[in-house]
């Protein structure tokens, strides 16, 4: 299940592998992820980053108590990327979900073609200022924002985009690109036919006579309830996407869904995966096999709380036999979902989903569901 | 949007239009429901009933905490169905389903044909105790314990499930009829069909100019967080729903899923939809449709609620056209959909949907989950 953690290196902008990509690219494709540190010494300045953005925590005095809480954090941090390899795959992962989506995009949308792939993590290097400049670099001229979570969340995708428009006028990009965004996917086919294959190869390591009775624990990461009570549009495409995968699958497995990795003192959406794990070996089951079902890639969440922590815990209260379905990451028909998603969206000649402009009702940031120079001239409706 | 209340009659067994049905019936459908209080004067035991249900709240000194809150709340609730005309429709709305659906399953599934509905409601007349008694009359033998609510919550359709056998052991019916569930339904195409057909409707109250601009309020009934906790699957089915009504719809319309109705000290699973139309208001939003996605008929939280007293928050924060979608009721899409539903059911073979057997995973209630007296010899899982 761990990948090999040997070849990863700190991020440095030659690190991209341009010389896989065209040297002439007519669309640029910004890939948006949280982003995870490459090596140890990464850990801090990632939680720096991390605990300053206001739209994923909200502390009081934050300018001096997200220091400190991140600078508390690290050496706990730290050990538990120690314990997988030294760093987050995130970044090579990403590059691989790139380098095959352009390969099968470039095929499914000639006339967009060549399409170039950039990175823009949210909290480490690659950034969105290192995209957007690589960009600049390549002479793009037409650019679509990605997002790498399938479902929206004001707190990730939200937060990403906002720092790609706030990036954009560090830099002086302000004008440089015509933009349009994938703002999410919870029930695309190719996301789902891709899930629908990690959860049969989890099923896969149960022996035949069980492998119909499994309970299957879909597992996405929570979010504090205020951010619920605002009207995040999460919960319902988490729902959807749990739904689709199910049905897709068509075996007979009982399901959950429940959410994870709540931290700190704030009521979070639950039920719990710790609870849900803890109180279903209490209850006799013997076999489980957990989906993360909000993630593409493998970070510190499937590696260390899931297969690890989670893992301990199943192990203490009798589940004997615990499986992590695998994440997507390079899966070849997960590479082919993406260029899939991407050439819907250019097809569609859309400039976000139905649902982007639909601010949260308790919304109060003014940065929120907004575009920079659109690609097209479609009206920008604002909700 | 309001019914004709004028025609309403307290239940009497009699009531049961046993002669629109056929006289020696194959198959029974119990149609499981909370029921609502026909006159005024059933308001106090409604609520009594209502208070007394630990499935679906839990206080401390129940015996006597119970009835001294719904004693309490009698005359202001009493006052809400005064003013939607002196009672609940979900009586006639489900006699007319149960009429609509045996008539088309009668065609759908001849070789389970005759088939007759019986009503079963949790808080009010007619009961368990009074379905199971007419099914034994009419000398049924297989029978079908059909929920009327399309997402299952245990404290919903489980409280519901959960009586039907304790009022089989009441009346000493445990082993008069061969049972199979059908549980929950909330992407069925039956039921989504007949959602979409509601939403084009309330969309059809707006100018054409600005029909595909209208923001579309699904909104659900709440549940509190400790069930939500517990691990309850609603929210998960119902963000399925909405998600499958909203590509069935085919329309550009955004979208905000929402839940009414909490109530008391405890924190409820939100937003809250009054909230939600507050903040809609504030921000300058001027028209909504609102569209109950959990509820197949009439009642006080569409009438009452959603019709009254959001309708004048929309009203008092600036909204100038709020439209609520019509709910369900006896519209021949839904009447087929039920008949669909029961017909897929009984064509399967299954004794329950493969999520029936999961228990919540924080369950502490021996009670749920059950089946009694199987109609096949399919061997019954435990979650």
């Amino acid at each position: 299940m761990f990948p090999e953690m040997t070849d990863l290196k700190p991020y440095t902008p030659s690190a991209t592998p341009a010389a896989e990509q065209s040297a002439t690219p007519q669309t640029g494709i910004v890939m948006l992820n949280l982003g995870g540190p490459a090596t140890l010494d990464d850990v801090q300045p990632f939680l720096l980053e991390l605990f300053a953005d206001r739209e994923i925590i909200q502390l009081p005095f934050q300018r001096w108590l997200g220091p400190f809480i991140a600078r508390r954090r690290t050496p706990k941090v730290r050990g538990l990327y120690a314990n997988i390899g030294g760093g987050s795959p995130i970044l090579r992962y990403t590059e691989a979900q790139g380098r095959g989506m352009v390969a099968k995009l470039d095929r499914l949308s000639p006339s967009t073609a060549p399409h170039k792939f950039y990175v823009a993590f949210r909290y480490t290097r690659p950034s969105s200022e290192d995209a957007l400049r690589a960009m600049q670099a390549d002479g793009i001229k037409r650019a679509v924002a990605f997002t790498q979570y399938p479902q929206f969340s004001c707190s990730t995708t939200g937060s990403s985009l906002n720092e790609l428009w706030r990036a954009s006028a560090r830099t002086g990009l302000r004008d440089a690109f015509r933009w349009s965004i994938i703002d999410r996917w919870p029930v695309h086919p190719g996301f789902i036919e891709a899930m629908t294959e990690t959860v049969r190869e989890g099923l896969s390591q149960f022996a035949p006579a069980d492998r119909s009775k499994v309970l299957i624990l879909y597992s996405a990461h929570s979010l504090p309830l205020d951010v619920i009570d605002r009207g995040d549009s999460y919960p319902q495409e988490v729902g959807a996407s749990v739904q689709r995968v199910v049905e897709s699958l068509e075996a007979p497995n009982p399901y959950i869904l429940a959410y994870q990795s709540d931290v700190g003192p704030v009521r979070w959406l639950g039920p719990s995966t710790e609870q849900v794990i803890r109180r279903l070996g209490a209850r006799g089951v013997k076999q489980l096999l957990v989906v993360p079902i909000a993630f593409t890639s493998d970070h510190i969440e499937t590696l260390s709380e899931l297969d690890r922590e989670y893992g301990e815990v199943a192990h203490q209260v009798g589940i004997t036999q615990y499986v992590r379905a695998p994440a997507l990451n390079d899966r070849p028909r997960f590479l082919e979902g993406l260029a899939e998603i991407v050439r819907d969206h250019l097809e569609s000649g859309a400039l976000y989903s139905t649902q982007y402009p639909v601010k949260c009702a308790g919304c109060t940031n003014p940065q929120c569901r907004n575009i920079l120079n659109p690609a097209s001239s479609a009206a920008v409706q604002r909700g």
